[in-house]
């Protein structure tokens, strides 16, 4: 039997596999969330509203057209906890999965993931994979949860309401859901910067993508009287984590300096820090925040839609273009302009076949992101440029931050918002094998001519 | 001498002599709108305007902060005419003429292109390809205004206006300058369908590049009882003109789907198609316009600004990415999603360098166009968004249309403006290569390891 369901599953292509799961996890959400008793009493919601939701959930985006603190029930709030870990770990393991496979397939050296390597079957490491991701997860969530709950006992008297609200608030920062109970997101808590603190760890152990945080594991919990020669982190990882750094900076720094006059007039040097550093941090793809966005002038918001755009790291809870993607991007432009052909980076060379991905992913987004913004600015006339393209990287980069029109979206608006949460969830690289499909390449070649570019 | 000059010039790089010749043009304007006799009696022009109107003029845009028929006198009607064929014709000269050195040094056949062939002497041939390209030009003005001329006298009664607004709109017409004496671009000519024609004809016939205007010469005065094989155009010839047209039809289709019940709305078939053909056919450079675009809703405008980013053939009067540059994305993203690495076309393959060359640039000036955005929304705090990217990609599309904010536009906000009609016009190849030198490739390997994009 096992036989059968592995021997199916080797026909699937890693992208039906992940967008099937994907399809699953919102079909079952949406049942779980017509149960009448996730609802507060006497609360109706929209079946539209009740599928918005659930992708939503499953997307680990947080955009939302109702409000879940005065929606949902306590036992609505477990089922959206639920939903939220399903859609965060599941489609989170299935991509390192498929990348591991990948590496294994294709013969690379010098990536230590044991988990596969051990084991014979793609389908029993998966299982593994799986147990390892959840364990993970569920250690970093538990501990998020105790932590935030002790400290949560000066805002809710009640220790079963302190705790509901800590591991609330701890699984949708791990998931980077971005959903909250609080019915205001993390505003309750601007000034205390230990929550906000413990808030972007846990986002940034969320998104900065599993194969990082194994490659952790194995560094600090390594042999060191091991006779193997020293651990080495793999490109990927040194890449993604350095650019995920390098776009929290740059996010906070310039965020100082377009609000220094405005947001932040008046306010201490760490009250802007904390201000600049969460909402920062926050546009990776957590999408929590402490503040009303609206706040924020108009350039600052545009940056901050470039950089949801982008995205988290792959194989994580995040979405959007992908930190390595951009990376990929910006070093291949700066490589093109200089005449190099090879981009040599942390002693090693790109790829090829991943430049031309990174490249393909990115203008195809752009004009994805581009024929969105194109229709919602037709489906909803009364809405500003700015709110529409917000909310357009908002959903593709799954981060679920928003200048408030969610609620206010036409039917087709919410469509569109829902197709960009799919695909900036499952990434494009998945997308396109879904729509492109593979096809045999002919055999042949017709004579090379140069064009004349740009 | 003209041997010395020869060894002077080989030294140089295309890009060097190509924005050595812009900066050279725009100081010569600068010098010569700042005769006084250019300007009507009692007019006085601010130093950074008259740079704006020489960088607009040389740039062949036509974005302007002052009105051209209120500030300048029939003098300076003809300086600006002067500074058009200057600026039009000359980078256009420059790049067909580096594009066929190219195409003798890497030993290209099939390119019918006897210029060059036929000349020892890169000198020589660029001096006859000069000729070749004026005569062309001049020929093709000369017939605009002719016709123009004698039609016009149905709004000027004098001999003498009616040839000089003749020769002046056929000299903006054909190098795309999209400046105008009437003070209202081509609006009082709004129900005058021959005239908008013969606009169209000129404007496409400056703006479908150079190589094919010669390509096409050669087809129709070629020797029908030759022995030589079938004449056949190029590649580059096909694609870009395949690809102008394609966005001339899809820009037509679009705005008649757009206003339909919008602007269009209560008008007669042939005066939407009209207004619809003639504002498609402008956005690929010519600047000109039949009506205020500020009376199309706000998708049409989103629609309009990619289509001015986008912009005109290579080696042409437009600027933009260049259609070229458009098409190879869209086939490279098409074939990519298809999973096949070779891009068949017109029984041809693009060469992967092209390929490279096209997402690099268009991935830059995407970049470029966002970072200007946001500068813009800084600096221009009382203006609209689509205000801003409708004039960044008119700017960088070197198209000149405007929703009316040029004149209004902070020192800041006219300097960045000029840098974009500068990038836009020389081509981002040629920018590239200003910026990033050629850097000597290092001749050793790193190992080479994938990573996760997107
Ligand atoms: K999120
Ligand atoms: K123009």
């Amino acid at each position: 039997m096992w036989k059968d369901v592995r021997n199916w599953l080797d026909k699937l292509t890693p992208a039906q596999v992940i967008s099937g799961y994907y399809l699953l996890a919102v079909s079952v959400s949406v049942l779980l969330l017509r149960i009448p008793a996730v609802h507060k009493p006497g609360v109706e919601v929209a079946f539209i509203d009740t599928v918005f939701t659930a992708v939503s959930a499953v997307s680990v985006t947080g955009l939302s057209v109702v409000d879940i603190s005065e929606t949902y029930s306590v036992f609505g709030y477990f089922v959206i906890m639920f939903i939220l870990q399903f859609g965060g770990i599941g489609i989170m393991a299935l991509g390192t999965f498929f990348w591991l496979l990948l590496g294994r397939k294709i013969g690379l050296r010098g990536r230590r993931l044991i988990m596969v390597d051990h084991n014979q079957y793609a389908l029993s490491g998966l299982v593994n994979l799986v147990k390892e991701i959840i364990k993970i997860i569920l250690v970093i969530e538990t501990l998020g949860a105790l932590i935030l709950g002790f400290h949560f006992l000066k805002y809710y008297p009640a220790w079963d309401e302190a705790f509901l609200h800590a591991l609330f608030a701890s699984v949708s920062a791990t998931t980077n859901g971005g959903m909250d109970i609080t019915g205001a997101s993390l505003k309750p808590y601007a000034g205390d910067y230990f929550v906000q603190l413990i808030n972007i760890i846990l986002i940034t152990l969320g998104a900065i993508g599993f194969p990082v945080l194994i490659e952790l594991k194995q560094y600090l919990f390594r042999n060191k009287w091991d006779q193997e020669p020293s651990f080495r982190f793999s490109l990927f990882a040194k890449l993604t984590t350095v650019t995920y750094a390098a776009l929290l900076v740059f996010g906070t720094v310039i965020l100082l300096i377009m609000e220094f006059n405005q947001y932040f007039k008046g306010m201490n040097w760490h009250e802007s820090f904390f201000y600049a550093f969460f909402q920062s941090a926050t546009t990776r793809s957590g999408g929590l925040s402490t503040m009303d966005v609206n706040e924020f002038t108009m350039p600052t918001l545009i940056i901050m839609s470039i950089l949801m755009f982008i995205g988290a790291s792959p194989s994580s809870v995040g979405g959007g273009i992908r930190t390595t993607t951009f990376a990929v991007n910006i070093l291949f432009i700066y490589h093109f302009a200089k005449g190099n052909r090879d981009i040599k980076i942390f002693k090693r060379e790109i790829h090829e076949d991943d430049i031309l991905k990174s490249l393909a992913i990115t203008l195809l987004a752009i004009g994805m992101c581009f024929f969105s913004v194109v229709i919602l600015s037709i489906t909803e006339k009364q809405m500003e440029l700015i709110e529409i393209i917000f909310e357009v990287c908002s959903a593709f980069g799954t981060t679920g931050l928003s200048l408030g029109i969610t609620p206010e979206l036409s039917m087709i608006g919410k469509c569109i918002i829902m197709a960009l949460m799919f695909i900036g969830r499952i990434g494009l690289t998945s997308f396109l094998f879904i729509i492109g499909g593979k096809e045999k390449q002919p055999n042949f070649h017709y004579p090379k001519e140069r064009v004349i570019i740009g």
